[in-house]
C-alpha cells in the first residue's frame, strides 16, 4: 500500500555540530536500510530545497507513522502524508 | 532527468458524453504509451480525488512541456510541475 | 486501518430535479449500507456547512479509493483523507 | 453534542527534560480521563504528524474551552474546533 | 450557547427576479423571527461585502445547524461558524 | 461605529512571570473600564484558543487605534479589524 | 475618517454590451461626483489588474457601506475595506 | 525599468473557434511587436502551465498598464506584477 | 510614477531600548524628509496593527528600491509593492 | 535548459558580523563567477524585499540543485524553482 510522503526539513542553526552529523548520519542509515527493505520505495530531492518527496510501501498507517516518527530527523521535519491508489491507466493495472 | 507533477482533473458537466468518452480513451492510450516508452515513470492515483501524482523523465523541460500541453485532457487539468534531483541518501547514489 | 475524510458537497444548481432526489437517495442509501458493513464507521454533519466529517475503516488505500469515487455524489464533491494511526494516549493503546 | 478538535504540538526544543516529560505524563493521564470519563469520545494520531483529530462531547462550548484551556500540552498546541450535527444519513439518525 | 457565524452571500445573476425577491423577502422575515425569539442575538453587515457577522444563542449544535441550513438564502451562502465561550475579562464574568 | 476586532494573543514564554502577571492584571483592568465606559461592547472568547472576538463602539478610526495601540498586550497580539454597518434585517433598523 | 479600499472588477463575459456601456458611464459618473464632493479622495488603478485601490473620507462606516453598495459596478466587484488611522511620522501629525 | 509580470490565461471553452484563432493570432502579433521594440524583452512558458513568466522594460507604469490592459487575451488573464530593481551582484551593476 | 508600499513592522523584543529608541527616532525624521521631499506622498497607519499604507511618487524602480532598502526600521519590516497607474475615472485623469 | 528561481534571503539578525561579512562577499563572488558562466542567466531585485528573480541555464536538474545548494547563503533562504520552456510567441521561437 503506498504513500506519498513530503519532508521538509529545517535544522536548527544552534545544534551541536557533532550532533547535527550523528544525526544525519543515522538519518542516511535509516532511509538505507527502509529502501533496502523495500518499505522506502523512492526518494528524491526537491531541487532547490532541504526537501524530499519519497514513497513509502507499507502494511497499514500505524506502520507508516511509527517509520516516520522515529526517523532520526523527524523532530526537525515538517511532514505531509497523501494515500495513493492504483491509477486505472498505469501500466500495472492493465490486463 | 526527473520531474514530479501533480494533475488535478475537472472534466465538465456538459462535456458531450461521447467526446468524453473519446477525450478518457485517447488519454489513457497516451498515457500508456507514455509509460511504455519510459517517460512517464511513475503514475499513481490520490485517494478520494480525480488527481494523478507522477514521475517523468524527460530530456529537457521543452519535451516535458510538449508532452503535458498535448495530452488529451491538458484543457481540463490543473498541473504543477516540481523538478526533482538525486536524493544524496537514495541507494542509487551509494558509491 | 482508519482514514479521516472530509467531503464538501456543492450540487449545481440546474441538475435536473428529479435526478438530484435520486441521487441523494441512493447516497443516503450508500453511506448507511457502507455503516451497517462496518466501513464507514463515523459520519458527522459540520453544522452550517454541506460537508460532512467522516471516518472510515478499510483494508486498503485502493479499497478506500474504490469506495469514494464511486459513491453517487463524488462527481459533486471535494474530498480530502487523512491517514489516520493509533494515539499512544488513546484507551484502545493501553495494555 | 459533538465537536471535531484538532491539535497540533510543538513542544520547544529548549524546554526541561523532565519539565517535559512530566508534561507529557499528565497530559497523557488527563486524555486517559476524559475519556474514561466520556467527554473526550474519539482520539487518533494524524499520520507523520505531532497531531491529533479528537471528538468532544460536552454539555456546552464553556465546558469544551475549559477543558482544552487546562489540558498540560495546551501552551504548545495550535487547536482549531469545529462543532459537529447530527447527518440525516448517520445510522443513529435512522427512525 | 454562544457561536460566531459569518455568511458570505453570493446570490446567481440568472436567478429569477421574482424568486429573488420572495428569497430576500422571506430570508428578512426569518431573521426578525429569529432576533425575536432571542436566538440570533446579533446581526451586523460587514462594511462594502454582501456578508454578515452574527451570533446565535442556541441550545445545542444540532440546532444552530437546523436553523442554518433552513435559511432561505443557505443555498447560496458560504457559513463559517466559530464556537465561542465566556470570556473571563468580560463584565458578565465578574462576581 | 461598530467595528469587529479579532485578538490572537501570544504571550512569549520567556517573558518574566511578574511582568506577566502584572500584564495580564492591567489588561482585565482595562478591558473592564472600556466595557464599562460602553465602547468595548462585546468580548467572547474563541473555543480553544488564546483569541477573541470583540466588537467595539467608537467615534472614530483614530479612536479605535488609541485603544487598541495601547492595551497591555497589544505587543503580544495579532488584531485583524473589520467595519461593521447596520444590517437592513436588524432588528435595530426595523422602522 | 479615511478607508482604504481595494475593489477587484469582475464584469462577466455574458453581459448585455448596451447595459456594460450604461454600466461604466454610471460608474464613472457616480465616482467623479463622489470625488468632487471630497468623499472618494483618492482612486488609483493596479497595473495590469481590472482592481483599483482607492481612499474614501466618509463620517461613519454606514456611509461608507451606503456608498459601496450603491456603486453601479458592486454587483460585480469583490471589495477589501481597511480602515485606516492618522500615523505619528506623518507630515500632518507633526506640531 | 524592468518589472516582472506573470499572467495566467483561461480562455472559456464556450468562446466561438474563429474568436479564439483571431484573438491567438492577433496576440501573438502584437507580443512580437512589443519584443521587436525592446519593451516586452522576456517569455518564457511555465511548464504544464497556460501561464508564461515575462520581464517588460518600460518608462512608467502608466505605459506598462496601457500594454497589458490592451493585449487581445488580457479579458482572459489574470496579470501579477512585481517592481524589479538593479540587483548589487548582478553582472551589469559591477564597475 | 506612483507605488503603493505596505510595510509591516515588527521590532524584536531583545532589541536593545536605547538602540531602538534611536532607530524610531531616525525612522520618523527620515519618513518626515521623505514627504517633505514630495516622494513618500501619503503615509496612513493600518487601525490596530504596526503596518502602514503608503504612496510612493518616484522616477525609477532602482529609486524606490534604495529608498526602502535604506529605511531605518527595513531590516524589522515586511514591505509589499504595487505598482499604480492612472485611474481613468480619477479626477485628475478628465479632459 | 531554463529554470525561474526566486530566493527569499533572511539573514538571522544574530550572525556574527565579520561572519556575515564573509558569507555576503562570497555570495556576490559566486554570483558573479555563474553569471559570467553563463549559468545564472537574469538576476534582478524585487523591489522593497531582501529577494531576488533569477533565471538559471542548467544542464540537468541536478546541477542547478548543486549550485542553488552550495550557494553561501542557502542556509538563510527560501527557494523556489519553477521550470521554464520556450514560448511560441517567443522571438526566439520565429522561424
Amino acid at each position: 500500500m503506498l504513500f506519498h510522503v513530503k519532508m521538509d526539513v529545517a535544522i536548527p542553526r544552534d545544534l551541536d555540530p557533532a550532533e547535527r552529523d550523528t544525526l544525519l548520519a543515522t538519518e542516511k542509515a535509516r532511509a538505507l536500510e527502509l529502501q533496502r527493505a523495500g518499505v522506502w520505495v523512492h526518494l528524491w530531492r526537491i531541487v532547490g530545497q532541504y526537501s524530499n518527496v519519497s514513497v513509502f510501501d507499507v502494511e497499514s498507517t500505524d506502520q507508516l507513522h511509527q517509520i516516520l516518527w522515529t526517523l532520526p530527523l523527524f523532530p526537525f521535519m515538517t511532514v505531509q502524508v497523501t494515500p495513493l491508489a492504483q491509477h486505472p491507466s498505469a501500466l500495472a493495472a492493465q490486463p
